[in-house]
């Protein structure tokens, strides 16, 4: 078992009405567990599509995961294909149906029981593996040593049936490799440089280690993976691998485990007893978000306030109207007096401020699109930065510049 | 021109590391052109693979696009193999690499110009787009009609790339179909119960029409998709199908033009002149970013707060110190405060406020994970929610009650 082959259905992914992130979810716990996933198909929710491809990838993988087109609809069509492709016929499940009726109970549902019924039918052959959060049973087939699973496709049922049921299963009856990953986090340093300080390294990794590079706004993420029996032996190697790497650029390396750098943020303030606020015109939110998506931030962020409208900065962050008015709410000087009102507001060691256009409407002071001022401001020390970045679309915008500010804090924190 | 098939090529996808957004993007820019994705490949970086998809993808559609392996480290192999793929070789293209040049010096970077002289060699029969935010061109081939397009993978230099460039040029190009696509938002019936309440419907749908049922929190929107050669048509024929559907299920329906429950929303407020402001706790800024996230929500979201620290809510919402003491700080009561304190602070027509426990680590006052009060208070109207959802892990709880909250308030502003 080394190999999975992802299999996604669903005409909503194909047209770009929904982002496919089941499939992200699924890689990392098999990585963890030391499966590969070698291939991805997208396919659309029709069974000549889906047999063929189920054909496919049980040709390149030992274990096929399928997610989708599981519905009560009529525009699902997958466990049709299922049972032709696997020469089964689809019968009721009663144990599948009685799980069934205890779901709908719970949620005083039974009413609706019977047009939910087609739900308990599956392939005769297929074990069943209960989806505790819908109505979709999760169903295992068995083809010549391989595997398959089939899931439906909402995100909060994949996720418990992959870690609970999935995951255990194939560790209980596989003798799996292990696969560790390192994460070396690097700022400051553009992809093609780094590749250049680091190739002598680079050439001479042993065979079971692999690297790549994966750029996030000004940050280059190396990800350093090994793969073996011996899941101990594989973190020495990675942390060897590491410690040579630091004669060569270990100024510009802040952090060499954790891969989010809102987490790295977490671990640093955790360790200094640090605090931090966050005051936000253009991102919106979008900053306090990112802190607070670590779990156990509310240790050191204390609170974050989205002034958007100009006189809510002048009446709770204490901008001065004057300074508006000199200098328009879109600069420098508004940027650092809503840090500094932010850090009294919320009395804390260190405070974020934004303000900016991202667009596609015009700043009411006519300000560029895509311009921003941003302030990080720890204890008495502040820096005040400009970007520029008209080419982004809104989102892309609000994303990149959150991502930056948090990345250059931790550089700040970590350089001084 | 009718069929597209995408190949997304990067390990960082195969691995979990990273989500694919640029297929989604790539699939709702080709979808409003008439051109439909059938397939999507998420591939490893190696020659043969890439290779092999490639011989599939041009069986299978008249237009591929791939995305990723063009970066200038070691672990891209893309462009080697598109040379082999297309019995090309692969020359430096003196146009490509005056543009690179121009590129650089505009960033004051021309010390890095040879480190990325490799950049600018491409299969000698491929006509290049240039890349104006990135240093990876775009390549485009061509066979027995069929036309291919290799872009790099940062998701910035897809988007221009693709709209400014690639899409007008097929416009020009090619003959094409008019795909127009309406979303009906349902909220409140379960997707089993709608499918039996419009079946009849369905069954009756012209054939150029299609449907797809896609449930998103506790809504479930309905995709009309109508595919002919005459655009005004097919407006007409989806505005006359989607109004058959009132008569059946008319109560339940809050849009049936906008996709997006935050763009639903702005336009209602926008229409009825009313301000909104956001109180958050255990959503962390989510709220505020999804309602910011919508162009032009400046005229209508004053301000947001996330008093994340318990005595913040006192202090800057005013929460009492003995309603905390009394009922916790996750609870009904300090919901209602801080909607109320947050409707002060920022003076505006509508609040929405969150106090809950989005875990994994238990909140403090020993409230379970996965537990929310949420208020939504309109004028001097409130109604206060409560969530259970202990299956959800930290991000997409924070998803589903920043959603659900939105949903509701847009239902109750439709509904009264």
């Amino acid at each position: 078992m080394e190999n999975a082959v992802l299999i996604t259905i669903g005409d909503e992914i194909l047209s770009g009405n929904t982002v496919d992130t089941n499939s992200n979810f699924i890689a990392t716990e098999l990585k963890n567990i030391g499966i590969r996933v070698s291939q991805i198909f997208t396919i659309s929710d029709e069974i000549e599509t889906i047999k063929n491809t189920l054909q496919s990838a049980f040709e390149m993988g030992d274990l096929v995961i399928t997610t989708g087109g599981l519905g009560p609809t009529r525009d699902d069509k997958t466990k049709k294909a299922l049972a032709e492709f696997f020469n089964d016929e689809i019968t009721l499940d009663e144990v599948t149906f009685e799980h069934l009726r205890g779901y709908m109970e719970r949620r005083g549902r039974l009413d609706i029981l019977e047009r939910n019924r087609e739900q308990a039918f599956v392939p005769a052959k297929s074990t069943v593996f209960q989806n505790q959060y819908g109505t979709a049973p999760c169903m295992m087939m068995k083809l010549d040593g391989k595997l398959s699973f089939s899931l439906p496709g909402v995100p909060y049922e994949v996720k418990p049936l992959v870690k609970d049921q999935i995951i255990p299963y194939l560790k209980e009856h596989f003798n799996l490799n292990y696969i560790v990953t390192r994460i070396i986090s690097v700022v400051g340093i553009p992809e093609s440089i780094l590749a250049d300080m680091i190739e002598n390294w680079e050439l001479t990794l042993p065979e079971n280690l692999t690297l790549s590079y994966l750029p996030i706004g000004t940050r280059v993420k190396l990800r350093l993976t090994a793969t073996g029996d011996n899941e101990r032996v594989l973190q020495q190697q990675l942390e060897e691998e590491i410690e040579k790497l630091f004669p060569l650029i270990g100024d510009s390396i802040v952090a060499t485990t954790e891969d989010k750098i809102e987490k790295i943020l977490g671990e640093l303030l955790s360790e200094r007893k640090m605090t931090i606020s966050t005051a936000e015109s253009c991102t919106g939110g979008e900053l306090a978000r990112l802190i607070t998506s670590n779990s156990g931030s509310s240790q050191y962020f204390m609170g974050g306030i989205v002034p958007y409208a100009t006189e809510k900065k002048i009446e709770i962050l204490k901008v001065s109207k004057n300074t508006v008015d000199q200098y328009t709410v879109v600069s420098e000087q508004v940027a650092q007096e809503m840090a500094k009102g932010c850090q009294q507001l919320f009395d804390t060691d260190i405070s974020l401020s934004t303000t900016g256009v991202a667009g596609p409407g015009k700043g009411e002071d006519g300000k560029e699109v895509g311009t921003v001022f941003y302030t990080i401001r720890v204890k008495d020390q502040e820096r005040t930065f400009k970007l520029y970045m008209p080419h982004l679309e809104r989102a892309d915008f609000i994303y990149f510049v959150s991502q930056k500010m948090i990345q250059d804090l931790v550089r700040i924190l970590v350089n001084g």
